[in-house]
């Protein structure tokens, strides 16, 4: 027995989304580095993407201004220079809001790992300077200028 | 150098957390359901889970009330009842506040997927009464309970 | 200078909302008490109203589950049974998830509190049995419902 | 009845807060325009505060980048420069993250109006250069050096 009630909310609430990476490219991010989205939140600000990094590679010392991160890493390994922690596979880590690190893979495999991000990222030089800044459009950009130039049919990641 | 601000912001800022799932036992859910805590947040009210589930098993049909969940597939496939798609390694899933699903597991292999929610699950009837209800405390202290019964140290994952 | 990026931003970001409390009409909720709705997130869950109590009304004994709560009182005063505290105009609360109160309007004064809510409200008998529940769907369908009875144009309250 | 959960629930949620406005002083912003924080929330790096402006102030160009901001006018009028519309006592506004604005209170009355902000405020030139940047910990600083020189016990507004 339906009530008013669940009608009434069966009616108006959203659709639900089922994504799967393999319908989504990697988009180069920075030399060895590569990100796939999954969602773009232009309500909140908030973005998910999948990390790729080559050994070798890094993320640049960076903050995460006015944003909470979380992370869960999916295969390799990877650390923050700045932190004692070794994050591989199955690791979940919560990075606070003003957290500032660079992103170091020294390991032999590739890294995978699963971000939410929040706020935005603000790369940093010696003097703490900011110097580039990604936020849930400049990631939206990189994602839709990739497809464009490759002729790959653009995925609704708004949601 | 750093400016005042950025030692303002370094000493008050909240603490990383690097959390690895070897160290968090499997709780036993219902027949052949699992799940595995990784965040506990008391402020809003959300948490984070892995769920495992062994072929043939299901989570019954349930309303997510007051809260959206969002869910990626690590390994195995699951599917709602209610819907056309196959959840596999590697599908992002949104489901929006009062969505209803019934989770099956009709594979040979055991599903295991990261879910972030939010609100209540509300387990329904055939008359869609409400028969039980999860939160982030029944969550939570399905852990502590089976840490304390068990000799397992319980890991502090309120943050 | 308008860069690419921000060219690109202006194109995707949503719309700004103004919408003032005088469009919107006071919806009766039970004795004494009316609410006036601002926003339904349906993304979420969480939803702005407005709260008026004329003097001897109540909310009854209710729990916040899955979600908080945030008040700002804009005119006369209050107070939860179970609390120390009476909020006045100017009060900020802040209410955690799982919180159980019984909001009481003591005063001579009609109370009017803007409430930020989050998960869903479970009225609770003397037994702690849920004997009601409202979520962004029920608040939303009693405006609905009351514009539709009385004529009242429905304002787009859903960003 | 208390069951076994509202037992856990109600030793491990966390405390409700109840603030007056009128025990935090208002702090100088900038020419005729000053804020008095509520809330300061390091998990998400959200803030809360009352905005304070007098007739001919303004709050210069800004983005709002990663992140939403929601105000609900108490007193006075004011505008943005870029949009059509005119908040008064009872505006409820919304805007959206990447949204770029200059906020101006062209009447004759003092206004105060209640933000809730996330992300960060960048504050612009006229070449859309980043000249200057609030988040939740540039304006926790301000609150603190302003009471420590002024002899004004610091309220707790973390949580």
């Amino acid at each position: 027995m339906v009530t008013d009630l669940n009608s009434f909310t069966e009616q108006f609430q959203l659709s639900d989304q089922a994504i799967n990476i393999n319908d989504i490219p990697w988009i180069p991010q920075s030399d060895r580095v590569w990100f796939k989205p999954l969602r773009f939140d232009l309500t909140t600000g908030s973005w998910i993407n999948l990390l790729k990094v080559k050994p070798g590679g890094a993320v640049n010392r960076h903050r995460h201004t006015g944003g909470k991160v979380m992370a869960y890493t999916l295969q390799g390994q990877w650390r923050y220079l700045e932190r004692e922690w070794v994050a591989t596979a199955g690791s979940y880590v919560f990075e606070p809001p003003g957290d500032i690190h660079t992103l170091l893979v020294d390991g032999d495999e590739e890294m995978i790992t699963l971000f939410i991000l929040e706020g935005s990222i603000q790369y940093l030089d010696d003097n703490d300077q900011v110097i580039k800044q990604d936020d849930v459009f400049s990631k939206m950009k990189l994602y839709y200028d990739y497809c464009e130039q490759n002729n790959i049919p653009i995925k609704e990641l708004r949601f």
